[in-house]
């Protein structure tokens, strides 16, 4: 096994992992300006970093990213349930525990951001790479950064 | 807590969740025909069905999605390497251990996809819905259905 993938490396050319939220409104590479090919997108209810951290390693350790880029956005629906709320409704309408399963939801958009940051930059699985992020209006299409 | 958010079901039109590999070719919308708006796109490492788990269980019980389409791709880094390899690379790297992460690769693109199908339908959190895989060509832009 190579250290990298040199034909997974070509084909992202800038280098960067996008950490997003999976929702319908948002689209990731157009919002940043990404062109197809430039870029790794992970995508998550939430654009959770913990629940990225698979992808963010493989994306650092094989294919050689070296920076990475998160995005929540407004409106969010993981401001609108709480954890016990989520796995209330699991039992009631599954009948099943997901007490195994943290659904990562957040209060405050921008410290949801930050929080990801700092998962990432105190994860000794990730790299000391450049970590920005970023939310994304979904009503005027603007995107502001939040400082971390 | 409302079991769905009007909002959000309404800015999800078509009620699909999309799983999708996050390789910087692949633009999982384009690729299905998907207007913005129209669908979660869940995006990681590979398109793994259990790494989507979390997202998944939120679409489907909070925001209203019915149908999960699943999108790995030719060339896929995730056919390079072995879980043992990418764990020893960490090791050596990093000096970290990462037996508690699963990083998922996989040997045989088909066999991938109905895994992951398999995965969401035999999960007592996920609920009784249409299930499709697909490969994505990245060489000639093609995308083939796999029977599950």
């Amino acid at each position: 096994m190579s250290s990298i993938v040199p034909e997974f490396e070509a084909a992202n050319a800038q280098h960067v992992a996008v950490v997003a939220c999976m929702d319908a409104r948002l689209d990731p590479a157009q919002v940043l300006g990404i062109e197809l090919g430039s870029a790794h997108v992970i995508r998550n209810a939430g654009g959770r970093a913990t629940d990225a951290l698979r992808s963010v390693i493989i994306s650092q350790q094989l294919l050689g990213t070296r920076e990475i880029v998160i995005v929540h956005h407004t409106d969010c629906g993981m401001l609108t349930f709480s954890d016990l709320d989520i796995k209330a409704k699991v039992r009631k309408d599954l009948n099943e525990d997901v007490d195994h399963i943290a659904f990562l939801p957040f209060g405050d958009l921008k410290q949801s951001v930050r929080d990801d940051i700092a998962f990432f930059k105190k994860s000794p699985l990730v790299l000391d790479v450049p970590i920005t992020g970023y939310i994304y209006d979904v009503k005027t299409g603007k995107i502001e950064k939040v400082d971390a």
